[in-house]
This record gives structure tokens, sequence and C-alpha cells, in this order.
């Protein structure tokens, strides 16, 4: 496995894996790697040639009160897990490698970013989409990975490529869970004990709106109202946002009569995190 | 020489010209092709085995009031010069192609945007920086070739090609003039004889302009009256803006200390004609 800091050396590498008559792969993260992480690395893996990681902590996607500085930078860990899952190149650029000048050229997306995760942090999916972009330019990937956990993430990355006509297949990974179904996320170390155990209440919501579907709950609010009571039970939680929309642009639908996202974001603490399933009333399974 | 509507088809014989080990040039234009195309076309012949000329009046980057519907589509024409001029591939795609559904994903750039022409055309530059990135996407070239007649287009292109770090050189190209020195412009056919002959007027002011910077002269606002002053002796001239900025960021400056773009746009009649030179006062020649 190499590991690479310059886009220059990545490019050369890539362009003789491609002579070589390779696909390439790309997993993009921003490091503190999980079972979740790796779980896109083996589905990668299965799908291409050759696997590249990106571990970047994106400076762009943070507000200015978000935890970039403490952002969890494992990396010697983070690459022997890349080593163990068949990595073919891990790419760890710094800050002033992706950004050596000011940013003045931004992708973003209308519509899509207000809401949701974005309405609490404006900014970040504009940040997401351009480094993205500069990761796609650099890598040129045949296929890229990202996880259905981030849901928002993922609808606005698949509208990116279609409306720019990128040229790679967007693949869309199922969430991973601890055994007791809390969704893993590099942000689950900052919960102590307490929170780790009240942090259940989102996927219990999420449990509880698919059994509401299935019985034929169509109202959204109904089905919302009823996740907001489950997660205020606990008491360190702060509802961020519980929204149902459809998985395509991401806006809010009031009545079910077609596949929805039903996404959540809650804060334990301090700490902010995410959960969403995919429901669909016509095939009324979770 | 081959054309073709589809992204693609066109993809797949740039997929073939790659294989054969062909370098892939790009001239990027609406179409209405006249001598400062084939310019372009010429420099990009010598520099690439393959090129592609695009031709696409690209909605997103016209105004509500702007001339979208009567902007020139000889499309016969504009391919016999094509093939006359050893072009490989005329891509010619229509609307729909490019355009499939409401487009919500924008390439944007700060600052550069918002002034020269920008100031008169909100949401221009973001039009042609979409489209680009998508012309760039589907074709992958090695060089794309843009005229220095559209200077802050130019500008913009190179930032945007820099800040989402795409893989390729963009190749500015000098500016074509008819032999009085009018700049070439797809707009120029608009022009009744009297203001054909007072559009002579932009160049008249842009060689002032050098003159007194090579005599020494180095603030910016005695350079710009002067030019004023030459536009407005021209009855049918309307000035919409008289700019002196630096070469790389487009920012306005007061001095002339390095070197700098001296832009202008000027109305005759209805028609809005652009033109620009660079000059350096260290070495002061026009």
């Amino acid at each position: 496995m190499e590991i690479t800091s310059e886009i220059k050396k990545t490019r050369e590498i890539i362009k003789q894996a491609k002579a070589a008559g390779k696909t390439i792969g790309l997993v993009p993260t921003m490091g503190a790697l999980h079972e979740g992480h790796l779980s896109l690395i083996r589905i990668c893996r299965q799908k291409c040639d050759f696997v590249i990681v990106s571990i970047f902590v994106n400076p762009t996607q943070f507000g200015p009160a978000e935890d970039l500085a403490k952002y969890p930078r494992p990396f010697e860990w983070d690459c022997r897990l890349c080593r163990d899952n068949g990595v073919d190149l891990v790419f760890a650029p710094a800050a002033e490698e992706m950004y050596p000048q000011k940013q003045i050229i931004w992708v973003d997306v209308e519509t899509l970013g207000d809401h949701l995760c974005g309405a609490s942090r404006p900014g970040h999916f504009r940040g997401v989409c351009t480094v993205v972009a500069k990761l796609f330019n650099i890598i040129t990937p045949d296929i890229a990975c990202f996880g259905q956990k981030d849901a928002q993430q993922l609808a606005i990355i698949r509208q990116m490529v279609r409306g720019l006509n990128m040229n790679l297949e967007i693949c869309p990974c199922p969430t991973v869970r601890e055994p007791d179904g809390l969704a893993l996320s590099s942000r689950n170390q900052y919960l102590d004990s307490q929170q780790r155990q009240q942090a259940l209440c989102l996927l219990q919501a999420l449990r509880r709106a698919g059994e509401m579907v299935a019985a034929g709950q169509s109202d959204t609010q109904a089905i919302i109202a009823a996740m907001k009571e489950i997660i205020e039970r606990q008491p360190q939680t702060r509802i961020d946002y519980i929204s149902i929309v459809d998985n395509d642009l991401l806006q809010p639908i009031s009545r079910l009569d077609r596949p929805a996202l039903i996404a959540l974001a809650v804060y334990l603490g301090p700490t902010r995190l995410i959960d969403n399933i995919i429901v669909d009333p016509a095939n009324k399974s979770l």
C-alpha cells in the first residue's frame, strides 16, 4: 500500500494503475476510520481493481463553531486499517495541498443543501461538494463509495455528478451499526456512557416510524410527532431536526405516497448525531 | 470530421481517440464562428492530436433580458468552417441534452464574477463556469483554448481549473481583429454601418491608455478619464464600464505598479461590445 500527500504524485500513481487497465475506486473519508468506513472499503474492493482511500479533514465543510480542531486524526491507525483491508493507496493531503490559496471557486447545490443538516450547518454542503469535486478531479475514479448514513450528502453528491456530467458511478453503501443499533460515527467517541445509552433513541424513533409506515400511517406529521416523543424521553437529547423528505431532491412531503427518507439529527450533550432510514409505503417493510 | 449531439456517443469517440494515444484539445464556442474562433482552432490544432469544437448556445449564461433567442446559429456554416480547419469532432448538443432537468448544482466564483461584465450580467459567470465544467467533464480535454478577448471569462476559468484541481491546461489565445482594429465578435453583425464605424472607439480608447502607460502615467483614474472622453465623442455609445484591474483576481487597482488588464464594455445602440488590453508598466509597450 502506498501513502501520498501530494496531488502530483497521486496523479502519477493513478495514471500508472489506469495504464495497466485497472479500474479505480475511491472511498473519501475524514479519517478516524471505523467499521462503517471499512464496509465502504470492502464494497469498493469488490468493485474495483485499485482502491484509494482519501483521508482529509476538510476545513471548508466545518462551521466556525464546529469541531474542526478537535476532530480525531488517528493517522497511523487509519493507515493500518486501510492496509489490512486491501487498500492500494491512501491519499492524505495537508490542508495547504488542497487549498493552497483562499478558495474562491465553489460547487454549490440549490435547495437540497438548505434544510435538514444544511439548516444548522450553513455552508457545510458547499464545502462538501467543493472538496469532493476536487477529489474526483484529482483521482478520476470510476466508482466512489458513500455511506447511506450521510443520506443528504449522498443525495447531493449524486445531484452533483448528474448536474456536472461527472463520469463516475456513485455507489451508496448501507449504514453499519453497533450490535445495539447505534449507527457508527467518528463522533460516537465523544459520548459519555450515559449519552451513549440515550443515543439509542435515534434508531428507536426510526424503527417506530418504520412500524407506523408498515401499519399504513401516511401522515408524516403523525410519524414525526411519535418520533419526537421517543427522542424527548431521553433527558440529554436536543432535537436538531426530524424530517420526512423525498429521497431525490430532499423536499419535505406531507403524505407518504412514495419512497421517502426519514432522517433526524439529535444532539446528545454537545455531540450531534444523525441517522436515517428509507421507507417505501408500497413495500411495507422497514 | 464527426458531428455529435449526444454526450454518450461523444464520450465513446473520445475514449477511442485516447486509447489511440491522442491528446485531446477543446475549443468551446457558442457557434457563429468567425476568424477569432478559427484562430483558437488553429492554435488547438497545433497543440493537440484530436481537436473538438463544442457548439452550444448556453442558456444559463444569458440573462432574462439578453439575446438568447436571437443569438445567431448558422450551424451548417459553422460545421463547414470546422471541417476546413481540421477539426476532428464537433459536439453540438441540444439544451435538453446538457440540461435534462432543472439545473440545481452550480459552479460559482466569488468576487471575480461580481464586477466588470458580471455587474451588468448577474449570474452570467455562474452559467459560464457551470457549462464549462460540464464540457470539461464530458470531453476531458488535455488542453482547452479560450480567447483573451473575453478576459474576465479567461481569468475565471483559470481560477476554476486551479480551484477545483481540474487536470487540463488552459491555453489563452490572442484577440483577433478586423483590419481596422475592431475585435471580432459574433455580436458585430448586429451593428449598422454607423455603429460599426463608431465601434472603433473601443480600440482607440485602449490604444490611448497604452500610450499613457508607455509615457509613464500610473494614475488609473486619469487613464480611465481619457478613455471615457474618447468613447463619449461617439454619439451612439453608452459606456457599461471601463476598468483597470489586476490580471489574476481582477481587483480594481488605483496605481499601475504591476501588469494589469484594461477592459471596457460599451453599448452601440442595443449591442454590447467588449475589448481589452494587458499593459505592463515595467515594459512600456502596448
